[in-house]
């Protein structure tokens, strides 16, 4: 049960559980680079608050920021999205497993009615009409 | 900037952020099924205390709690898990990106000491004295 960076994921999650914080990372991603306002912009926060939301996202690392003069330039930092997934792939046989079993169901039950019912002529896949 | 239902990722995120409740899922990973109980044991916090951390679980759809009499059993679910992942993974490129980036410098280095030194004979892989 050994953990890799516990206290980076428990930042990495948090900032992640919230829908604001996740669309700034994605105006991030989709534009590479921004000001506090611009990714302030499309919400209707105050700048304070959207400066509470930046800096978690880079207590988290997941943002880096630059400052010129009274500027400041977000970027985004993939790193630690990369160390979340990593640990959310440990898990991936579990998902991965319980599609494996509803397949499994379904074939099973397709299997259980053909035997069930008399043996019919096989269905043709192309209508009469269809041919010329 | 459509998210996929954002208020159980909230939940899935905001429930990751904390390493008990991680522990929590990696035992249920590791074991199948545990009381309640169980779920404590391994931690220095009270019943109630473990209790809430099962809801948190339980809330976002992590575990499934069974009832029979005064025992509570859970299992772990692992599909919001799939859900939080396939949010990480629209971020794949970028981490890819950077170790891309990396690699291509560290190429372009050597490319760089390679023309910039005098051709010399290759190193020999063994030193004299290693041979017999």
């Amino acid at each position: 049960m050994v953990e890799l960076e516990p206290p980076l994921l428990d930042a990495v999650f948090h900032a992640l559980g919230d829908p604001t914080r996740r669309r700034m990372l994605r105006a991030l991603a989709d534009g590479g680079v921004r000001t506090v306002g611009q990714l302030a912009e499309p919400f209707a926060i105050s700048l304070a608050a959207a400066s509470k939301h930046i800096k978690a996202l880079e207590s988290a690392g997941l943002i880096r920021r630059e400052v010129r003069g009274r500027t400041h330039l977000c970027r985004l930092e993939p790193g630690p999205l990369a160390t979340a997934d990593q640990w959310l792939r440990f898990y991936e046989r579990f998902w991965t497993d319980r599609l494996d079993a509803l397949d499994r169901l379904l074939r099973e039950d397709d299997a259980r009615q053909a035997a069930a019912s008399p043996p019919t002529p096989p269905t043709p896949k192309t209508r009469k009409g269809d041919k010329p």
